[in-house]
């Protein structure tokens, strides 16, 4: 079988586009599944019943999954606090708000002291429509995810878990020029990897089982065999393993 | 801990309608979320890896249940045919029937004729708002289940699995007078368990993992733990068990 095939920006968006239009599929409906599939992922990585996660949420669709996943992990036993600096237009993204603090969940403006002893932090600021310079208050979060991740003397670091690309990487062409990009420890693309994760060598994740055959063959995606019941594949690490 | 608590046909009306409205869930979201767990409990019945499955779905929610389920069994790799003789008024449900078709999975106004020898029917033909009695084309459907389970010399007979209520049983009384009522192999519940599987004693599954703590509290759900990242669980064989 042909590897799996990495997408361009534009390619992305408009496989996002058909899904939602001719194959019938609607935004909350792939928002549910790809946010599920994230925080199954998550639930993979460590036997640990209860782990102390964060969850960095951006203003789009990105965002949109983190908070899907919060709300998943914390069904899952986890002790999840949210971290949502602005709500997104779209009305969905208020009711996912609604949702987690019908559950009590954490959703905070800014990053909480104990980020740094989190067991796992998901950056879920920004996907494959993000272009151009990180903005604050998005900048001041990634800095202090690479003080997290450069900084020495600490016994456990969080393992960083980004949602389909890594914030702040150029979607197709990876970590940009000045070398303070966060690199994460995991990577969980959605409906098929971006081109930047290529440029990425942790354990990588694939999630969202939807993707009809339509689709599939139109945009020669070689997608691989899911186990089971499960919404998320492990796949080999990165092109690395290619 | 308490035992998980079955739920009155009001009551659970009332409970669809706070997660819809003020929890800020919607539709389409707790439907792919209650059609997941359905195909997940189903995947769960058996190693065989692909199975023969004949989805027969009703006009309301619980045929959009098994919609959803159809299409993520065919997703876990199974020979899926929807049998679906109404499409419901909701346009939700032709968005539905149009997912199913970009993935080639037959949809069917009419039983298949090899309906007698599919490893697994999916009962989502009416759930816990049907009352009253079963009218054509369902009534004829329900025999047809009625005649496979009830036929001797069939070396290997399909599994009947119920969506939260096995059709033509009353929601709260369990199957009704005449001893014509098809029972179910398997009730995958969801949300909360209705009255009527007080009176179910085959496998019986839980699904529907999105409860809010608000909610779970309101009705003293008394909700299972569920297993990993599951989003279903097997509960001790129905109230025999309790």
């Amino acid at each position: 079988m042909a590897d799996v095939r990495y997408l361009g920006q534009s390619e992305s968006a408009a496989l996002d586009d058909e899904l939602m239009g001719p194959c019938g599929f609607c935004l909350e409906q792939l928002m549910e599944l790809a946010g599920l599939s994230v925080a199954q992922a998550v639930q993979d990585l460590s036997q640990q019943s209860s782990m102390q996660i964060v969850v960095l949420c951006g203003p789009g669709n990105n965002g949109g999954d983190g908070l899907v996943a919060a709300r998943h992990l914390f069904h899952f036993g986890h002790d999840v606090t949210v971290v949502y600096p602005k709500v997104g237009k779209k009305e969905w993204y208020s009711s996912l708000v609604t949702q987690l603090k019908e559950s009590n969940i954490p959703v905070e403006e800014s990053l909480p002291s104990s980020l740094a002893s989190a067991d796992v932090i998901i950056d879920a600021l920004f996907g494959f429509s993000f272009s151009g310079a990180v903005r604050p208050p998005y900048d001041a979060i990634l800095g202090e995810l690479r003080r997290i991740q450069t900084s020495s003397g600490q016994p456990k670091k969080p393992t960083i878990v980004a949602v389909d690309a890594p914030s702040g990487w150029d979607v197709e062409k990876g970590p940009q020029g000045n070398g303070d990009a966060v690199i994460p420890d995991v990577l969980v693309s959605l409906t098929a990897p971006k081109k930047c994760a290529e440029h990425f060598y942790g354990r990588h994740y694939l999630g969202g089982r939807f993707v009809p055959s339509s689709i599939q063959r139109k945009y020669r995606l070689e997608l691989p065999a899911y186990p089971g019941a499960s919404q998320c594949v492990e796949l080999s690490t990165g092109k690395k393993g290619a």
